[in-house]
């Protein structure tokens, strides 16, 4: 894990220390928290256009990278409480997709996208 | 954003640009992609019992990292295409956090699991 | 609730009796299944314009209508063991909307997509 | 499509057509919507363990109603929109369960939770 995520990390776990809310923090609840703060995040994009969403305000730029910030917490967390580092399984799966969809295939193609993703 | 976090980014914009995949990648369908990975990470989660979630078995656990990854992935996608830094957003809402739940008045209390989180 | 719903309703739990499933069938699961489907639902679209959604393929349009009915049973599920009426429930809300968005003020309007929905 | 859930669905035609708001309702949209509403209802159960989730206040029950409400009124939405019957639909699925999770050898196992669900 990067420091910057490590540090976030210890952050968290002493936020939910402090507060005794690490009862609450199962990995079931932990990836039911990070649902519905997903949720929240695509609630802005939901009536826009794609173009749209390529163009935001400043003030929905904001309230954007806000619920981000929560998907992101409970992620860290979440990894936590598991022992997973996600910097490791986020790389291992980037090589796993080079792999599934070589370049030279999958150009301009949107193949991957009409069947279940990775 | 992390070293890491941004070795990610520059990993995952080389990835899409090969495969002439980011006309596909407009914020409104990467945020759809993160909850559709967020709810492949809870199924692993959904008839379990609290307890059976902070004991996984190895393949479980190989399972989960996989789905955490892809969530992580689109997320990082999702911020480099909104230019919002993933890191200094969390750090922002750590701090929104504790002053809107000082540990002295929500120690023990799950007075914020009953009502909408922030 | 309808015959029709009603008639779901019957059968699912004479399903979940006959498999001793209803263990599992806490309202708590039931609604993160649910979520579950609702993700796979959006995985059929997540990639597609929204011109291509309004267009599906035979093949596709069949399985979208199969994970349609995975959240539908489940929505049905979560009711029953709620005891809440489904229809009553949606009648009831969509009095709701039509005095929160009033047609000669909502018209042609996309106020309610800008902000959170109801 | 049962009467309740056509006039439902009659409702809620002239509803967005009165408001001219058709042109926001593209399947991706809807099936955007109907998870961010999903999203909304698991919200509050997230904290809770399971056997809170069987004994809800009054008012919480209310509140999940409303959130379930939201969800069927997008799925009827996007039945609509794709000239799905959902009951039929529904009922086709229960079929299938069937034949994938005999009674005889599914009894008291969690073997379907352990894995992908159908």
């Amino acid at each position: 894990m990067t420091d910057s995520l490590r540090d976030l990390a210890t952050q968290l776990e002493r936020f939910a220390e402090d507060r005794d809310w690490s009862q609450f923090h199962s990995p079931k609840n932990l990836a039911s928290a990070l649902i519905v703060e997903a949720g929240e995040l695509l609630e802005h994009f939901q009536w826009q256009t794609e173009a749209e969403s390529r163009a935001l305000s400043q003030d929905k730029l904001a309230a954007v990278g806000a619920e981000l910030a929560d998907v992101l917490l409970y992620l860290v967390q979440l990894a936590s409480a598991l022992g997973i580092d996600p910097i490791a399984a986020a790389n291992a799966k980037i090589q796993h997709n080079a792999r599934k969809y070589p370049a030279d295939l999958s150009r301009g193609s949107s193949r991957k996208y009409d069947e279940p993703s990775p």
